[in-house]
Protein backbone atom coordinates (compact mmCIF):
# COMPACT_ATOMS: atom_id res chain seq x y z
CA UNK A 1 0.00 0.00 0.00
CA UNK A 2 2.95 2.02 0.66
CA UNK A 3 5.83 2.80 -1.79
CA UNK A 4 7.09 -0.23 -3.48
CA UNK A 5 10.39 0.59 -1.97
CA UNK A 6 9.45 0.76 1.47
CA UNK A 7 7.81 -2.90 1.81
CA UNK A 8 11.54 -4.66 2.25
CA UNK A 9 11.85 -2.13 5.51
CA UNK A 10 8.11 -2.83 6.36
CA UNK A 11 8.68 -6.48 6.54
CA UNK A 12 12.28 -6.65 8.26
CA UNK A 13 10.41 -3.83 10.94
CA UNK A 14 7.49 -6.78 11.04
CA UNK A 15 9.79 -9.57 12.14
CA UNK A 16 10.39 -7.35 15.47
CA UNK A 17 8.65 -9.33 18.24
CA UNK A 18 4.89 -8.24 18.59
CA UNK A 19 4.83 -6.13 15.20
CA UNK A 20 2.76 -6.91 12.84
CA UNK A 21 2.80 -5.41 9.03
CA UNK A 22 0.46 -2.66 10.41
CA UNK A 23 2.32 -1.47 13.24
CA UNK A 24 5.59 -1.31 10.66
CA UNK A 25 3.82 1.15 8.46
CA UNK A 26 3.10 3.24 11.25
CA UNK A 27 6.45 3.26 12.13
CA UNK A 28 7.64 4.47 8.92
CA UNK A 29 5.26 6.65 8.68
CA UNK A 30 6.64 8.42 11.43
CA UNK A 31 10.28 8.10 10.73
CA UNK A 32 9.32 9.70 7.48
CA UNK A 33 7.72 12.37 8.96
CA UNK A 34 9.90 13.05 12.12
CA UNK A 35 13.32 14.58 11.97
CA UNK A 36 15.74 12.64 8.86
CA UNK A 37 18.20 12.36 11.46
CA UNK A 38 16.25 9.86 13.64
CA UNK A 39 15.67 7.29 10.51
CA UNK A 40 19.63 7.82 9.86
CA UNK A 41 20.75 7.35 13.38
CA UNK A 42 18.45 4.65 13.77
CA UNK A 43 20.30 2.88 11.02
CA UNK A 44 23.26 3.26 11.70
CA UNK A 45 23.02 2.38 15.32
CA UNK A 46 20.87 -1.02 13.92
CA UNK A 47 23.77 -1.23 11.44
CA UNK A 48 26.78 -1.24 14.02
CA UNK A 49 24.76 -3.51 16.66
CA UNK A 50 25.99 -7.03 16.03
CA UNK A 51 29.17 -5.64 15.79
CA UNK A 52 29.81 -4.04 19.17
CA UNK A 53 27.44 -6.43 21.31
CA UNK A 54 27.10 -10.21 22.13
CA UNK A 55 26.63 -12.97 25.06
CA UNK A 56 28.90 -12.10 27.76
CA UNK A 57 31.59 -14.88 27.56
CA UNK A 58 30.83 -15.95 31.12
CA UNK A 59 27.11 -15.65 31.55
CA UNK A 60 25.02 -14.93 28.58
CA UNK A 61 23.88 -11.10 29.41
CA UNK A 62 24.40 -8.70 27.12
CA UNK A 63 28.02 -7.31 26.96
CA UNK A 64 29.76 -4.92 24.71
CA UNK A 65 32.74 -6.18 22.39
CA UNK A 66 36.17 -4.84 23.88
CA UNK A 67 39.37 -3.95 21.91
CA UNK A 68 40.82 -7.54 22.28
CA UNK A 69 37.40 -9.26 20.69
CA UNK A 70 36.37 -10.30 24.38
CA UNK A 71 32.74 -10.14 25.74
CA UNK A 72 32.40 -9.58 29.26
CA UNK A 73 29.01 -8.03 30.88
CA UNK A 74 28.72 -5.27 33.47
CA UNK A 75 27.75 -7.63 35.79
CA UNK A 76 30.59 -10.12 35.36
CA UNK A 77 32.54 -7.19 35.74
CA UNK A 78 31.65 -5.97 39.02
CA UNK A 79 34.12 -6.98 41.43
CA UNK A 80 31.81 -5.98 44.30
CA UNK A 81 29.27 -8.47 43.24
CA UNK A 82 29.03 -12.13 45.21
CA UNK A 83 30.31 -14.55 42.81
CA UNK A 84 29.92 -17.52 45.27
CA UNK A 85 25.92 -16.45 44.91
CA UNK A 86 24.73 -17.63 41.05
CA UNK A 87 21.21 -16.98 39.44
CA UNK A 88 20.44 -18.81 36.65
CA UNK A 89 17.83 -17.76 34.26
CA UNK A 90 16.03 -18.41 31.01
CA UNK A 91 16.39 -15.59 29.30
CA UNK A 92 18.21 -12.01 29.42
CA UNK A 93 14.44 -10.64 30.14
CA UNK A 94 14.75 -12.16 33.07
CA UNK A 95 17.86 -11.11 34.28
CA UNK A 96 16.50 -7.64 33.32
CA UNK A 97 13.52 -8.03 35.66
CA UNK A 98 15.52 -9.76 38.14
CA UNK A 99 18.07 -7.18 38.25
CA UNK A 100 14.84 -4.59 38.54
CA UNK A 101 14.01 -5.66 41.91
CA UNK A 102 17.30 -4.42 43.02
CA UNK A 103 18.05 -7.54 45.48
CA UNK A 104 19.97 -9.86 43.88
CA UNK A 105 23.57 -9.31 44.94
CA UNK A 106 25.40 -11.96 43.14
CA UNK A 107 25.92 -12.91 39.13
CA UNK A 108 24.30 -14.26 36.62
CA UNK A 109 24.29 -17.36 34.00
CA UNK A 110 21.47 -17.48 31.26
CA UNK A 111 20.67 -20.73 30.15
CA UNK A 112 19.61 -19.03 26.92
CA UNK A 113 16.53 -21.58 26.73
CA UNK A 114 14.55 -23.73 28.68
CA UNK A 115 13.96 -27.79 28.62
CA UNK A 116 11.07 -28.90 26.36
CA UNK A 117 10.15 -31.93 25.37
CA UNK A 118 7.50 -31.18 23.37
CA UNK A 119 9.45 -28.64 21.40
CA UNK A 120 12.73 -31.40 20.94
CA UNK A 121 14.78 -28.63 23.13
CA UNK A 122 16.56 -32.38 24.96
CA UNK A 123 19.58 -31.83 28.26
CA UNK A 124 22.47 -31.62 25.44
CA UNK A 125 20.96 -28.56 24.36
CA UNK A 126 21.37 -26.76 27.59
CA UNK A 127 25.17 -25.24 28.29
CA UNK A 128 25.32 -27.40 31.26
CA UNK A 129 29.14 -27.97 30.92
CA UNK A 130 29.57 -23.83 30.99
CA UNK A 131 27.45 -23.85 33.79
CA UNK A 132 29.48 -26.83 35.67
CA UNK A 133 32.75 -24.86 34.98
CA UNK A 134 31.49 -21.61 35.61
CA UNK A 135 30.67 -23.09 39.18
CA UNK A 136 33.90 -24.32 39.82
CA UNK A 137 35.91 -21.29 38.75
CA UNK A 138 34.07 -18.98 40.87
CA UNK A 139 33.52 -21.05 43.66
CA UNK A 140 29.85 -20.85 43.83
CA UNK A 141 28.22 -21.82 46.76
CA UNK A 142 24.44 -21.29 46.29
CA UNK A 143 23.12 -21.64 42.46
CA UNK A 144 19.27 -19.85 42.68
CA UNK A 145 17.28 -21.53 39.71
CA UNK A 146 15.12 -18.34 38.53
CA UNK A 147 13.58 -20.04 35.95
CA UNK A 148 10.10 -19.54 35.17
CA UNK A 149 7.32 -21.64 37.68
CA UNK A 150 5.85 -22.89 34.27
CA UNK A 151 6.15 -26.84 33.34
CA UNK A 152 9.17 -26.17 30.92
CA UNK A 153 10.91 -24.32 34.28
CA UNK A 154 10.26 -26.47 36.32
CA UNK A 155 11.45 -29.75 34.07
CA UNK A 156 14.69 -27.76 33.79
CA UNK A 157 15.08 -26.76 37.34
CA UNK A 158 14.76 -30.66 38.34
CA UNK A 159 17.18 -30.94 35.54
CA UNK A 160 20.28 -28.49 36.69
CA UNK A 161 19.95 -30.15 40.15
CA UNK A 162 19.93 -33.52 38.75
CA UNK A 163 23.06 -32.28 36.91
CA UNK A 164 24.96 -30.53 39.82
CA UNK A 165 24.08 -32.85 42.15
CA UNK A 166 28.03 -33.52 42.24
CA UNK A 167 28.98 -30.39 42.85
CA UNK A 168 29.30 -29.11 46.69
CA UNK A 169 26.66 -26.13 46.11
CA UNK A 170 23.19 -25.39 47.71
CA UNK A 171 20.78 -25.41 44.95
CA UNK A 172 17.14 -23.06 45.35
CA UNK A 173 14.52 -22.23 43.39
CA UNK A 174 12.62 -18.91 43.93
CA UNK A 175 9.41 -19.06 45.95
CA UNK A 176 6.16 -19.46 43.39
CA UNK A 177 2.76 -17.96 44.94
CA UNK A 178 0.37 -14.95 44.88
CA UNK A 179 2.06 -11.85 43.21
CA UNK A 180 2.04 -8.69 45.38
CA UNK A 181 -1.18 -7.42 45.04
CA UNK A 182 -2.81 -10.16 43.40
CA UNK A 183 -6.70 -11.29 44.57
CA UNK A 184 -6.43 -15.02 45.71
CA UNK A 185 -10.01 -14.99 44.23
CA UNK A 186 -8.58 -14.60 41.06
CA UNK A 187 -5.43 -16.61 41.66
CA UNK A 188 -5.35 -20.16 39.38
CA UNK A 189 -5.56 -23.48 41.22
CA UNK A 190 -1.80 -24.18 40.55
CA UNK A 191 -0.53 -21.13 41.93
CA UNK A 192 -3.37 -21.89 44.92
CA UNK A 193 -1.45 -24.38 45.40
CA UNK A 194 2.20 -23.39 45.40
CA UNK A 195 1.12 -20.36 47.65
CA UNK A 196 -0.18 -22.95 49.91
CA UNK A 197 2.76 -25.79 50.07
CA UNK A 198 4.98 -23.15 49.91
CA UNK A 199 3.71 -21.47 52.90
CA UNK A 200 6.06 -19.92 55.51
CA UNK A 201 6.32 -19.39 59.30
CA UNK A 202 4.83 -16.14 60.32
CA UNK B 1 20.01 -2.23 32.42
CA UNK B 2 21.68 -3.21 29.55
CA UNK B 3 25.12 -2.59 28.08
CA UNK B 4 25.83 0.91 28.27
CA UNK B 5 26.60 1.02 24.11
CA UNK B 6 23.01 0.24 23.78
CA UNK B 7 21.34 3.28 25.38
CA UNK B 8 21.08 4.93 22.22
CA UNK B 9 19.55 2.52 20.14
CA UNK B 10 16.78 1.91 23.22
CA UNK B 11 16.27 5.69 23.45
CA UNK B 12 16.16 6.14 19.44
CA UNK B 13 13.75 3.02 19.08
CA UNK B 14 11.30 4.31 21.97
CA UNK B 15 10.74 7.60 19.86
CA UNK B 16 8.88 5.29 17.87
CA UNK B 17 4.85 5.48 18.19
CA UNK B 18 3.83 3.53 20.77
CA UNK B 19 7.23 2.11 21.79
CA UNK B 20 8.53 2.67 25.64
CA UNK B 21 12.21 2.00 26.86
CA UNK B 22 11.11 -1.75 27.88
CA UNK B 23 9.79 -2.39 24.31
CA UNK B 24 12.87 -1.06 22.69
CA UNK B 25 14.74 -3.54 25.17
CA UNK B 26 12.79 -6.59 23.86
CA UNK B 27 13.13 -5.41 20.22
CA UNK B 28 17.39 -4.87 21.08
CA UNK B 29 17.48 -8.34 22.91
CA UNK B 30 15.40 -9.79 20.14
CA UNK B 31 18.10 -8.57 17.60
CA UNK B 32 21.13 -9.89 19.57
CA UNK B 33 19.21 -13.03 19.47
CA UNK B 34 18.06 -13.44 15.89
CA UNK B 35 19.96 -13.66 12.69
CA UNK B 36 22.51 -11.41 12.57
CA UNK B 37 21.33 -10.04 8.67
CA UNK B 38 18.26 -8.86 10.37
CA UNK B 39 19.82 -6.07 12.32
CA UNK B 40 22.39 -5.19 9.24
CA UNK B 41 19.22 -5.15 6.88
CA UNK B 42 17.22 -3.18 8.97
CA UNK B 43 20.19 -0.68 10.01
CA UNK B 44 20.75 -0.52 5.71
CA UNK B 45 16.94 0.40 4.99
CA UNK B 46 16.36 2.61 8.01
CA UNK B 47 19.69 4.77 6.48
CA UNK B 48 18.58 4.81 3.21
CA UNK B 49 14.90 5.14 3.93
CA UNK B 50 15.38 9.85 4.09
CA UNK B 51 16.98 9.31 0.44
CA UNK B 52 14.64 7.37 -1.13
CA UNK B 53 11.34 8.62 -0.05
CA UNK B 54 9.62 11.40 0.32
CA UNK B 55 6.02 12.94 0.26
CA UNK B 56 4.51 13.06 -3.35
CA UNK B 57 4.87 16.27 -5.15
CA UNK B 58 1.41 16.47 -6.23
CA UNK B 59 -0.30 14.71 -3.13
CA UNK B 60 1.57 14.33 -0.43
CA UNK B 61 1.47 10.29 -0.37
CA UNK B 62 4.47 8.27 0.46
CA UNK B 63 6.79 8.34 -3.14
CA UNK B 64 10.18 7.48 -4.27
CA UNK B 65 12.41 9.38 -5.44
CA UNK B 66 13.45 9.18 -9.11
CA UNK B 67 16.41 9.81 -10.49
CA UNK B 68 15.66 14.24 -11.38
CA UNK B 69 14.68 14.38 -7.86
CA UNK B 70 11.51 14.29 -8.38
CA UNK B 71 8.36 12.18 -6.35
CA UNK B 72 5.35 11.31 -7.78
CA UNK B 73 3.59 8.44 -5.84
CA UNK B 74 2.33 5.00 -7.00
CA UNK B 75 -1.85 6.64 -7.22
CA UNK B 76 -1.18 9.89 -8.92
CA UNK B 77 1.26 8.15 -11.71
CA UNK B 78 -1.80 5.62 -12.35
CA UNK B 79 -3.48 6.94 -15.86
CA UNK B 80 -6.69 4.41 -14.22
CA UNK B 81 -7.06 6.81 -12.05
CA UNK B 82 -9.94 9.00 -12.38
CA UNK B 83 -8.22 12.16 -11.96
CA UNK B 84 -11.63 14.02 -11.50
CA UNK B 85 -12.34 12.64 -8.26
CA UNK B 86 -10.05 13.88 -5.15
CA UNK B 87 -10.69 12.56 -1.72
CA UNK B 88 -9.15 14.85 1.12
CA UNK B 89 -7.63 12.91 4.01
CA UNK B 90 -5.73 14.40 7.13
CA UNK B 91 -2.62 11.73 6.65
CA UNK B 92 -1.01 9.53 4.84
CA UNK B 93 -2.17 6.58 7.52
CA UNK B 94 -6.02 7.61 6.19
CA UNK B 95 -4.95 7.36 2.67
CA UNK B 96 -3.71 3.73 3.51
CA UNK B 97 -7.19 3.17 5.30
CA UNK B 98 -9.27 3.84 2.56
CA UNK B 99 -7.04 2.21 -0.25
CA UNK B 100 -7.64 -1.21 1.86
CA UNK B 101 -11.53 -0.62 1.49
CA UNK B 102 -10.90 -0.94 -2.14
CA UNK B 103 -13.67 1.26 -3.61
CA UNK B 104 -12.03 4.75 -3.99
CA UNK B 105 -11.01 5.39 -8.01
CA UNK B 106 -10.00 8.71 -7.75
CA UNK B 107 -6.93 10.65 -6.14
CA UNK B 108 -6.31 12.05 -2.94
CA UNK B 109 -4.81 14.94 -1.63
CA UNK B 110 -2.97 14.35 2.08
CA UNK B 111 -3.53 17.76 4.07
CA UNK B 112 -0.85 16.65 6.81
CA UNK B 113 -2.47 18.20 9.70
CA UNK B 114 -6.33 19.75 11.01
CA UNK B 115 -7.26 22.91 11.50
CA UNK B 116 -6.50 22.63 15.66
CA UNK B 117 -7.36 26.04 17.28
CA UNK B 118 -6.88 24.42 20.74
CA UNK B 119 -3.05 23.54 18.89
CA UNK B 120 -2.62 26.73 17.62
CA UNK B 121 -3.41 25.41 13.98
CA UNK B 122 -5.04 28.30 11.51
CA UNK B 123 -6.05 27.96 8.12
CA UNK B 124 -2.86 29.36 6.86
CA UNK B 125 -1.06 25.95 7.90
CA UNK B 126 -3.10 24.10 5.99
CA UNK B 127 -1.72 23.55 2.22
CA UNK B 128 -5.23 25.05 0.58
CA UNK B 129 -3.16 26.77 -1.73
CA UNK B 130 -1.85 23.96 -3.05
CA UNK B 131 -4.97 21.69 -3.09
CA UNK B 132 -6.58 24.59 -5.09
CA UNK B 133 -4.04 24.47 -7.53
CA UNK B 134 -4.08 20.90 -7.63
CA UNK B 135 -8.03 20.82 -8.01
CA UNK B 136 -7.96 23.63 -11.04
CA UNK B 137 -4.84 21.47 -13.12
CA UNK B 138 -6.91 18.19 -12.75
CA UNK B 139 -10.03 19.64 -13.70
CA UNK B 140 -11.42 18.11 -10.72
CA UNK B 141 -15.58 17.72 -10.46
CA UNK B 142 -15.67 15.82 -6.90
CA UNK B 143 -13.80 16.58 -3.96
CA UNK B 144 -14.86 13.69 -1.05
CA UNK B 145 -13.43 15.38 2.09
CA UNK B 146 -12.44 12.44 3.90
CA UNK B 147 -11.18 14.34 7.38
CA UNK B 148 -12.28 12.33 10.44
CA UNK B 149 -15.45 12.93 12.57
CA UNK B 150 -13.78 14.75 14.83
CA UNK B 151 -13.85 18.35 16.40
CA UNK B 152 -11.12 19.04 14.48
CA UNK B 153 -11.72 17.38 11.57
CA UNK B 154 -15.09 18.83 10.84
CA UNK B 155 -13.51 22.43 11.23
CA UNK B 156 -11.08 21.43 8.72
CA UNK B 157 -14.13 20.59 6.37
CA UNK B 158 -16.03 23.30 7.05
CA UNK B 159 -13.00 25.53 6.42
CA UNK B 160 -12.25 23.45 2.81
CA UNK B 161 -16.08 24.42 1.94
CA UNK B 162 -15.38 28.08 2.34
CA UNK B 163 -12.56 28.19 1.07
CA UNK B 164 -12.95 26.29 -2.54
CA UNK B 165 -16.64 27.78 -2.54
CA UNK B 166 -15.66 29.60 -5.69
CA UNK B 167 -14.57 26.88 -7.74
CA UNK B 168 -17.01 25.07 -9.51
CA UNK B 169 -16.92 21.79 -7.70
CA UNK B 170 -19.27 19.43 -5.92
CA UNK B 171 -18.05 18.62 -2.44
CA UNK B 172 -18.95 15.79 -0.31
CA UNK B 173 -18.06 14.57 3.57
CA UNK B 174 -17.73 10.85 4.06
CA UNK B 175 -20.85 9.44 6.26
CA UNK B 176 -20.04 9.57 9.81
CA UNK B 177 -22.98 6.82 12.16
CA UNK B 178 -22.71 3.49 14.03
CA UNK B 179 -19.79 1.19 12.47
CA UNK B 180 -20.65 -1.92 10.77
CA UNK B 181 -21.02 -4.79 13.20
CA UNK B 182 -21.23 -2.01 15.94
CA UNK B 183 -23.80 -2.58 19.00
CA UNK B 184 -26.39 0.21 19.09
CA UNK B 185 -26.17 -0.06 22.66
CA UNK B 186 -22.82 0.94 22.94
CA UNK B 187 -22.64 3.78 20.16
CA UNK B 188 -21.84 7.25 21.85
CA UNK B 189 -24.72 10.12 21.66
CA UNK B 190 -22.95 11.45 19.05
CA UNK B 191 -22.52 8.83 17.11
CA UNK B 192 -25.99 8.07 16.85
CA UNK B 193 -27.46 11.64 16.30
CA UNK B 194 -25.30 11.18 12.98
CA UNK B 195 -26.49 8.15 12.08
CA UNK B 196 -29.81 9.07 12.80
CA UNK B 197 -29.39 12.86 10.80
CA UNK B 198 -27.52 11.16 7.93
CA UNK B 199 -30.41 8.18 7.25
CA UNK B 200 -31.04 7.51 3.79
CA UNK B 201 -34.16 6.42 1.83
CA UNK B 202 -34.38 2.21 2.08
Amino acid sequence: MLAPGVDRLVKLLARLPGVGEKTAQRYVLFLLGADEAIARDLGGELSALRDRLRPCDSCGNIAEIDAEGRAECSICGDSKRDATLLCVVARVHDLIAIERAGSMRGRYFVLGRLLSPLEGVGPDELPIAKLFSRIKRDGVREVIVATPPSVDGEATALLLKRELASLEVSMTRIASGVPHGGDLEFADPITMGRALSGRQAL
